[in-house]
């Protein structure tokens, strides 16, 4: 099982598009299971809101670090072992920002620092694809006026020059785990 | 769903027969999905090994903590799932662990403190439940001569005393997390 | 496995809009899989129809009970699971039916007293849940012209005050059924 | 979907060894999906009883109508599934009485008349197959002495001359039913 | 498991309508899983492009063979088994065209005459059902002129008044193949 | 996805075992989805007999090509899935015996020269892996003599000295087929 790690240079916005399916294909021509990542604001169009819950709340922030997942491996797709996959993404960034002397908690798929979230993360699917957004606050300028937020830079343990090792080193342990998940299925025996 | 979480008070050697699927109803009543944990040696049937890669080599240890996990939540059983439950099981011990000072890393289903290995765990399904053992070294005491091995106890951090809290805190916190999926995903948009 | 049982008591119009997936917690802040019922008319609006071979008919009457049942216990979702739950569902109101002294004949998911159609109802699928509609007649009124119908309080048998009761019986026992397969699976030895 | 609809003429002992997968083919050259039925009495060989909850406790009656039933038709094979029809199998039962003037009440897979307990039953699976065990006492001669029992003979309602018209009644209407939800399918509408 | 074998005997363009769930239900009454084939052009309505990777690219023919395939008898349907049954589709073409005389290659879904391109292809899903397409040059005119293509008219092998021939065998051959399957399921033991 | 092909180059007689799961990495350390094939008798250990109706039967032969696949790919395992692909197999052997001169029958999973049949095949399922065993007679030597068998020896446009070759070819195209359907997977919209 290939998963194409792709980091994305330029600034974008997450706008909620990036979470539909074959968006890696369509937009950069990229086959197959993968991580996309890059930095840039959120802002999410109402209509993309995929948690019922967030319907008519504000969901943005002006800079963070955007994870993009895809998954083709899982056949038929199945939303239980997306969100299984998502907490794993999500403590593995825990973990990662726990070596950086960023002590944390994380309640289901949101991460904390004190009182301020720091994350926002949603999975889903389409027929043939399973998906992850996870999007990590750099500050907490332009995030909601009603909630207590915190960026990683205020953390003060972590520099603009360290987010491009933190985002890869995320991806890349995301990526060796499902893979060493595959290697430990194909040595057991079953009842 | 409803996930028993039961402590066994009595020491229980771990010979594999317990990852064999309804142990947990066959032996002590308990029906449903549950989280079972005791204390006690581990040393395995050779029959009843799992992983291919470990038959012919000894599985053993004089003392630890074990966690036997069965679900029935996933009808078709599906041992990717079952694999991504075990990832999360052993993440939150990491976690746990680290609230007690004890630093750890991870690499797949093993956690090592330092250059001994602290965990053994496996997973397995037959047609009907998907099953999780984790075991825990309390010592390196009668592990096998040939593994660099190390016991919770004998980082300095925990106390016996502890160990009962530790258990009952991973047992929770893990049932809690497979909650929260399901709550999750009932409030979930999917294309 | 939690399913929430509610009765709405206020009059709504059974639209199709309902059988949407998450239409519970979208308009009522129901977590979970529920089993919502009300009375009030059906006026299906024709895009919103599920059955192919409904296309173009007139499907409504004046005066219903409806129920809207939602699972999200089954991932993935599987139509011909949802298609046997209906069944279910169906046979447990005819069941309850006959209790009030009200005999009738069941021919797939529809119920017949006499000659009369009683009931309507469908059942679907999106990727993340499973739906069923039931509604039952209370009276022939604005029923289609060119179908024979009768309601339950033209049976002679059941009258106004008594069709609380016929809900939340159906409704407890349709809930009660699905958790007893669910321990009945706990118990169980495969092959 | 074909399924075979086959009666035994000769008396058999359902010791268990029926349930056990492709038994159809294997000892009468079945093939597919089918539903299988006999009259003669039940032996279970504790060796082959499928519910954990029933080991070591007695299973038997001198007489009864067995039906076995397997499913092909469900790749990979759902326990879950697998129980849905088995209560639409065993509500068809009950209703088939109920046509004779035999009422009775279910509690999950269980009919009563009376106090007495008139059925066993239970599903199960293979990696390949599904498969469901219906067994109806006609008398209560030979049943544990410690349930309360009844035949369908010790009703006053139904007569050994009728047996094989309501085996026959049951299989078909089961039959019916399963295909007609295959029908169902082929119609409906997703999200 | 009854599978339709349906030829349209007007002309028809395959505009991409086709490929939608419940198509054959919906214009032509067919219920179930269906084998639909007729003769005319291409011409895909952008909006209605299943391959990314043909988006934005002319998809035309001025005559082929359609084949539209849809499947019920999987639940929960699933897009990798959709594409074994393409693959099987397209080798049973290429398997008849070689009975006439036209020697092929075929490199996935694609067939090539020489080096001129023979088909075009592409299977997909909705919650409830899978299908495919499958569209064969009669002749080249038509066909984008960026790409190198060749019609079963213009291998000289086979005539006009063969093609209807050729369309019954294919499509019987697959729904043989599909139901042989089935049989060889129902007589395997599994571990 | 990376699936292994090995060829095994001492003789080694096909005796039913190679087919249980995890039987390549048990005996041969290899991890994970293989092609493994080699040259050698057949003659299948009665209590390892997959195919029911073959039961009783003599298979055997005395100098075969053996293929044995395994899949781990698809969880949960469908033994639906793995006829598919044990056909797609059968499919590709046929044609490469073409490329060589040999006209061949198919009928589902049997290949035919003449009326001589050439090969034996089955697939089967764990809870955890799928397998296939495609056998093909090198001569007819040994195989029972109440079955008319050719080998491809036999046919007088296959030598020793190509039998490699084919072996090769077979597996490298069966492996190249299953990667290019993951490939198609990742760029299909559904609906």
């Amino acid at each position: 099982m290939k998963i194409v790690d792709h980091f994305i240079k330029e600034s974008m916005c997450y706008d909620g598009s990036q979470i539909q399916p074959l968006w890696a294909l369509d937009k950069m021509g990229i086959k197959g299971s993968s991580v996309v990542s890059w930095m840039g604001p959120m802002e999410i169009d109402p209509l993309k809101i995929i948690d019922v819950e967030d319907v008519g709340l504000e969901i943005k922030s002006d800079k963070m670090i955007h994870f993009i997942v895809e998954h083709f491996d899982c056949q038929p797709t199945n939303i239980k072992l997306c969100y299984h996959r998502q907490r794993i993404l999500v403590m593995i960034l825990k973990d990662e920002l726990s070596k950086w002397g960023v002590e944390s908690t994380r309640s289901g798929d949101d991460i904390f620092v004190g009182d301020g979230k720091l994350t926002v993360s949603i999975a889903t699917i389409s027929p043939t694809s399973m998906k992850i957004h996870l999007g990590v606050n750099l500050t907490s300028n332009g995030t909601p006026e009603d909630v207590e937020t915190i960026g990683i830079l205020e953390t003060g343990k972590i520099n603009e020059s360290d987010l491009f090792k933190i985002v890869k080193k995320v991806s890349q342990s995301y990526i060796n785990e499902i893979k060493s998940i595959e290697t430990d299925i194909s040595k057991t025996r079953s009842f």
